[in-house]
């Protein structure tokens, strides 16, 4: 019923496990839908629900424990977990956090993730419910998980690639999608639609934006503005296949584009040459962004980074920005995403999404044309 | 630019500062998308990147104060917030934090969910210092927030019968949707799309499943396995509008049905009667649930409630549970979800939608067929 065989998860485990000995953490406490699944291939769109709380504990030695609400216990079996403890889920008074005090007993170093991307997807009284039960000391492990997930199996390759073969097919239908006076609204359900058309499971993100020349916004739901001569219209999307994501945007000009807009989108498309050129196992994130702003000249971008990694969520570890020292390595798949100001208040953003090599980086997207494309 | 006019919004500010000043709180802290978004109107799908973290003040006095990463300052500057901050996220050492400490300088008691439902978007190690740097007390507020959000506005709930509406009109096509033969996934792809041709925005939950007489699990995604004969047919959706959700099942059996399945279904249809009969203000959750259980027959559900209420999340408070003793009050806008064992191991649910008045309740999805519709 999982996504992945067993070898899969019995990797991800032992790998877990050695960093945990190597950092002295006798156990992982995890509550959020990512690091759950990655652990467990437990994978469902209940997490939509903020009702009930969901328990992962991946010990130093041994096998993990899931603690979850009844209602996904059937489901939870169906994966490689082998321990399931359930209740009886929403409990006024004891949310699982007496299940949790037990199974956390005797742990003295506990782990989470605390920094940076991370979240509690629980109940801050919960929580200091169930520190004060087992009395051991919690410790930061985002760079755990983190350093786990950042690098992609085989398997979870072959479905981010195949999710981005499908927006790419998705957006090659565009010239027959999208044409002027279309509302965005209507663009915008029309490639959600062409998406799902085209093998999508979800499409869970679906950004955009249209303007005479360029866009002064990337993170907007659509308006019923229609578009007009002249507009260039981006379209971003995180489609999922099995909860894997593909991230990537495309740009076109709805009858004709004035020639800023021709040549930011020329630099733009550069300047993911560059990132190409540049995206190698052993370059820092850091040196990489630098590679891909000294093409477009330098100055400073609000958006803060040029690209991320990419898996079971939209966005993940680590950052193409100037203080991200993360080096680059075989397996990680990420977006190259570099973004400029066209004239005042007018943006264009470029993004295609690419898995780290021993040599070359591969292109997981179909390349964009090189010139802004004219519907 | 906002879904709503800031009469809504200030009507919202309003009332929760009257519950702060009641509860002695001086400033709400909020960190979640659905909190954010109904003091504010900032909507957008970008909350899919956990990268970079969003806040919000409520101050007892005076307005709101938001605290946000530059790439969300435009679209926050179309809402009726006026007092934005931002500092270019994602940053190495300091996102958002000193922002943070300086805004909430001053207050003593600062409320933040912390109870039931509620969770930490935001790195815990950034709580702790921003807890360090302002030392004021932390209390729980998940009550404040609560009781302003599960009674709806009239501009609420137009969108959310909108939606209903949306859901109910996709389901109607039922009959030509699905057949014998297809396999599950194409089952949900296609009434995905159903959903995004009938008026849905997105379409962000969709769970369901097939079981001769039955099935065993109502959270899993699809399997490619092929509907036969005799199964019966469950799909259950979270469409959205406006970022608002509907949440409601139909159950259809394929080709023919066995007793069992056809008598469950009328029995969770009349629990649901029972359920309109008792809904209304002044009762207790908990007193709808009872009426509910009565009418199935008593015993124990693993699912542990018959209903929720709705909104901006797909689940919200109230449960309908036997330990919930909110009183249901006009404007609520809940789901009754009754559910029942078949069989060993096979299950049914039935659910719809209704908003809670000053006598019955108005039903906001088309009321399903009483007997198990065949197709």
């Amino acid at each position: 019923m999982s996504d992945f065989g067993i070898a899969e998860f019995q990797s991800r485990l032992e790998r877990a496990q050695i960093a945990m000995h190597a950092e002295n953490v006798d156990a992982l406490f995890l509550c959020t839908e990512a690091e759950i699944r990655y652990f467990t291939g437990f994978r469902t769109l209940f997490w939509q629900s903020p009702t009930r709380p969901w328990y992962l504990i991946v010990p130093q030695k041994g096998e993990l424990v899931a603690i979850i609400p009844g209602i996904g216990a059937e489901l939870m079996s169906n994966t490689w977990v082998k321990d399931i403890r359930t209740w009886s889920s929403p409990h006024p008074t004891d949310d699982g956090v007496s299940l949790l005090g037990k199974a956390l007993k005797g742990y003295s170093r506990i782990g989470m993730p605390m920094g940076s991307e991370a979240s509690l997807r629980m109940p801050l009284t919960d929580f200091e419910k169930v520190r004060s039960l087992c009395s051991a000391e919690f410790v930061d492990s985002t760079s755990i998980v983190k350093s786990l997930r950042m690098i992609k199996s085989d398997v979870e390759i072959e479905i981010i690639r195949k999710i981005c073969e499908i927006g790419s097919s998705a957006f090659s239908r565009a010239g027959s999608l999208f044409h002027c006076g279309q509302p965005l609204e209507e663009v915008f359900r029309t490639f959600k639609i062409a998406l799902l058309q085209a093998g999508a499971e979800d499409v869970p993100y679906l950004v955009g934006a249209a303007g005479v020349g360029g866009y002064g916004d990337v993170i907007s739901p659509p308006t019923s503005t229609p578009l007009v001569e002249g507009d260039i219209l981006m379209l971003d999307t995180g489609s999922t296949l099995k909860g894997y994501f593909c991230d990537f945007d495309r740009n076109f000009a709805i009858g004709h584009a004035n020639d800023a807009a021709k040549d930011g989108y020329r630099r733009l498309w550069d300047a993911t040459e560059v990132g190409l050129a540049n995206a190698r196992p052993g370059v820092t994130c850091s040196a990489l962004f630098q590679a891909m702003h000294q093409s477009l000249g330098g100055g400073i971008s609000d958006v803060g980074r040029y690209g991320h990694g990419l898996g079971m969520q939209l966005t993940e570890w680590p950052s193409i920005c100037d203080h991200d020292e993360t080096v680059l390595k075989p397996g990680m798949v990420m977006t190259l995403e570099p973004n400029m100001a066209i004239s005042e208040g007018k943006m264009m953003v470029h993004e295609e999404n690419i898995l780290i090599t021993e040599n070359e980086p591969v292109l997981l997207t179909k390349r964009a044309e090189p010139e802004l494309p004219i519907l």
